[in-house]
C-alpha cells in the first residue's frame, strides 16, 4: 500500500526536542522539561470517593451523555467562574477533552486556510501546531513584562487583518509572566474596534503567589462584562488544579460560538468522558477544592521560590529571568552566544532536561531561552537538577570560547 | 462583536430531524430512534471495581498519559483482537475518544479537501458529516443484502479516483446488514489493486446473533493478513460491549498511519481520559467480558426478533426489511410514496420516535426509509411502539391517499 496522507501531516512532524527528550526515557534523568502538575498534591482519596457516589446513581451513569457536556458539572463550573468575574449560564459553556480541545475546535469553527491569527511572542507550542494544522497564517506579536505591546498589537491588526488572536494573560506558559491590567483592557479594546476574536487560554490562572487576591488578574473575558455577544472566548481546565488524567476543561463565550462549537465536537468524538465529568461534579459538591488550590499554591510557591534562589545563587553569567507571579514555569534568557537546542543534549548527558525556548516561536525563533518547570521536581532533585545543567552549561561555555 | 465562523460549520448544520427529534425531550415518547445500548446490562459493578483498583495503584494514576494510550490497555485490546485473528502490536494501535475520533483523526491525517470518498448507501450519518467537514466529495456506492456491489466499487473507483473507502461490513449502521466474504475478499483485492485506503468501523462487529461463531464474520483487516503496509485502518470501541460513557475506542493499522494519527492526536486533545483506559484494563484483567458479550447477545436478538415479529404482525402493506444477523438496528422499507420525515412528525404526535432514512445518504436520499433501534426499549414498550408506529401510519396513509 502506498499511503497517501493529507497535507496536514507536515504540520504534525515531530519536533526536534521530542526527539532528544526521547533519549531521557528509561534513564534517570531529572525533568524539568514537562509542564506536569505534581502528583504529590493530587486529592487522590477525594476523586475516589467522587467515583464511587457517581457509581450510586446506577448504571444510568455508564450511557451516552450529552456533547455539550454532564450539565450538572457545567453548572458547578459556573458557579466556580462567577467567584473570577464571569457570568455565564450553561448554554455559554461546553465542556471538552482538556483545554487543548477547546483550542482545536475554536480553531475549525473559526479559522479557514490562510485567516491571520495573532498570538504571543513566545506563546503555547501546542496551540501554534493546532493553527498550523488548519493552515493558518501565524503573526507574533512584541511582548515584555507587562504583556503584549499594544502599539504592536495595533500595528499588526492594520497590517495582517488577522480573524482571531490566542493569549495566556495570566501565568503565560512558558513565559510565566503576568499581563497587567492595562495591557489587558488595552487588548479587549483594540480587538473589539477591530472586530477581532480573543481566545483566552487560562490553565493557570489558579496558581497565584504571594498571597494575591482572587480579583489579582482579572480575566480579559471578565472584563468584556458580557458573554453573549463577547469578544472574548475563554477556557481553563482541571488539569492544574485538580488532575489532568480526568481530561476535562471548559470553553465559554457566546451562545452562537458555543453552538457551533458543540456541533463541531459532536463530530470530533460525540461527547468527551462523562466518567469524568460526573465525577468532577461530586467532587466539586463534596471536597473543598479552594482549600486544596490554596495548598498547591503554597507549594507551588516554594518550588518557584527554590528555583529562583538556585538562578541567583549559580549566577550564570549574562542569564536573566523574570520572576513568575505563579503558574508553573520560569523563562530564562541564556546569553546570546547560548543555543539551547545544543545545551539540551549537553544537559541530557548530564542527566537532566529541559524545553529549549525555540520550539514556542510561531515565527522567527530566540534560539537562547529555555522554559524550566519547577512543580514536578522535589526539592533534593532540583538542587541536583541545577548542579548538572550547571555541568552541561560549562561544557557548552568551553565549546564556544574554543571555536 | 460580528462574528467570522469559518465555512466548515456548514457542514456542521443541525439537520431536521435533530429539531424533531428535540420535540421529545421532556414527553413520554417511546424512541426507537437512538443507538443507545441498554443500561440494564451494563456491567455497573465490574467497572465501579475496576476503578477501585486503579486508585489502589497512587496518585500517579491521575497524571497526564500518553497520547497513544494508556500501553496495559492497549496491549489487552490486542489480546481481544487476536481472537478476531487481528493480529497487531501496540504500536499499531492508538487509543481515542470513542470510535467517531478515529473517523475525525483519520479523515484529517488522509484527507485533504476535494478527495474522494467512498461509502456505502447507505451510511453512518455523523462519518458523512465529518468528511463533510473537512469539504472531502463523498460518493455512494450501490450496496445489496451481501454488502457493496463489487461492479459499482470498481466502476466508482475509475471513475473517481477516490483515497479512501468507508464501510461497516458487519452489521451496518443503519441497515443492520453483514457482508458476505465474497463482498469482504472482493472489496479488499479492488481497494489493493487500486491503492484505495479501506477505513472499517467495526463498533457492533461483536453482537452477532444465532449463536454465529466468532469466526462467521471476518474483519476485512483481518483478511488482508498484515497490519504493516496494510490496506485496511480498523476502528472500534468499547461503547457497545462495556458501556459508552468511558468513550474509549482504538484504530489499528500500519505504524506509520498510527504515527500520524497520534500526532494528530496530540493538537486535538493531548490523550483521551486516562482514568477511563486504566479503568478498562482493570475490567479486562478482572472480570469475564466475554461471558458478559455472550448476554448481551442473547438479550439483544430476543429484542430484535420481537420487533421482527411486531412488523410482520403488523403486516404494514408494501413495508420490507432484512432481518438482522446482530448490531442494533432494523432498517426499515416503506412504500415509496410513504416519506419517512413526514411520517417522524405524526410518529412523535403519537409519543414514538424513530430515525428517517434520509440522514443515512450521501447523496441522492431515499425518502421511504426509517432506522428502528430495537436495543434501548423493553419488551412493554416495544409493543407500545409499535401500536403508536401504526396509528401513525394509518394517519398518514389517509393523508397520502385523501391528495
Amino acid at each position: 500500500m502506498n499511503y497517501r496522507f493529507s497535507d496536514t501531516i507536515e504540520s504534525f512532524k515531530s519536533s526536534a526536542v521530542r526527539e532528544i527528550l526521547k533519549l531521557t526515557q528509561g534513564r534517570s534523568i531529572i525533568s524539568l522539561a514537562g509542564g506536569l502538575p505534581n502528583e504529590q498534591y493530587f486529592p487522590t482519596d477525594a476523586v475516589k470517593q467522587a467515583f464511587n457516589r457517581v457509581f450510586e446513581q446506577g448504571s444510568g451513569v455508564l450511557q451516552y451523555g450529552l456533547t455539550e457536556g454532564f450539565t450538572p458539572l457545567r453548572q458547578s463550573i459556573s458557579k466556580h467562574l462567577a467567584r473570577k468575574g464571569i457570568h455565564v449560564g450553561i448554554d455559554n459553556m461546553l465542556l471538552t477533552t482538556g483545554s487543548q480541545q477547546a483550542i482545536d475546535l475554536l480553531t475549525r469553527v473559526y479559522i479557514d486556510p490562510g485567516d491571520v491569527i495573532l498570538v504571543e511572542r513566545p506563546t503555547y507550542l501546542a496551540a501554534i501546531q493546532v493553527f498550523q494544522s488548519r493552515k493558518a497564517t501565524i503573526v507574533s506579536v512584541d511582548c515584555d513584562a507587562d504583556g503584549m505591546s499594544l502599539e504592536d498589537l495595533e500595528r499588526k491588526i492594520q497590517k495582517y487583518l488577522p480573524k482571531m488572536i490566542y493569549v495566556i494573560p495570566t501565568f503565560s506558559n512558558p513565559s510565566g509572566k503576568a499581563w497587567s491590567l492595562e495591557r489587558r483592557k488595552g487588548t479587549l479594546d483594540i480587538c473589539k474596534r477591530n472586530n477581532v476574536l480573543i481566545l483566552e487560554d487560562d490553565p493557570y490562572g489558579e496558581l497565584r503567589f504571594g498571597g494575591a487576591a482572587s480579583d489579582a488578574f482579572p480575566t480579559i473575558f471578565s472584563l468584556d462584562e458580557q458573554a453573549n455577544g463577547s469578544a472574548v472566548v475563554y477556557t481553563s481546565t482541571f488539569s492544574k488544579i485538580v488532575a489532568p488524567a480526568l481530561r476535562t476543561g471548559w470553553i465559554v463565550g457566546d451562545q452562537t460560538v458555543i453552538m457551533h462549537l458543540t456541533r463541531a465536537k459532536q463530530a470530533a468524538d460525540l461527547h468527551s468522558s462523562s466518567m469524568d465529568q460526573q465525577a468532577l461534579h461530586q467532587l466539586m459538591e463534596h471536597f473543598d477544592l479552594y482549600a486544596h488550590i490554596d495548598l498547591i499554591r503554597t507549594e507551588y510557591e516554594a518550588r518557584m521560590r527554590q528555583m529562583v534562589d538556585l538562578l541567583k545563587a549559580k549566577n550564570w553569567d549574562g542569564v536573566r529571568w523574570i520572576e513568575p507571579k505563579g503558574g508553573m514555569f520560569v523563562w530564562v534568557e541564556m546569553p546570546k552566544h547560548i543555543n539551547t537546542s545544543e545545551l539540551l543534549k549537553l544537559a541530557v548527558e548530564e542527566e537532566v532536561a529541559f524545553v529549549p525556548g525555540e520550539s514556542f516561536f510561531a515565527d522567527e525563533p530566540e534560539t537562547n531561552m529555555m522554559r524550566l518547570n519547577f512543580t514536578h521536581t522535589n526539592s533534593e532533585e532540583m538542587v541536583l537538577a541545577f548542579d548538572r545543567l550547571d555541568r552541561a552549561l560549562q561544557r557548552m561555555l568551553q565549546t564556544v570560547s574554543a571555536r
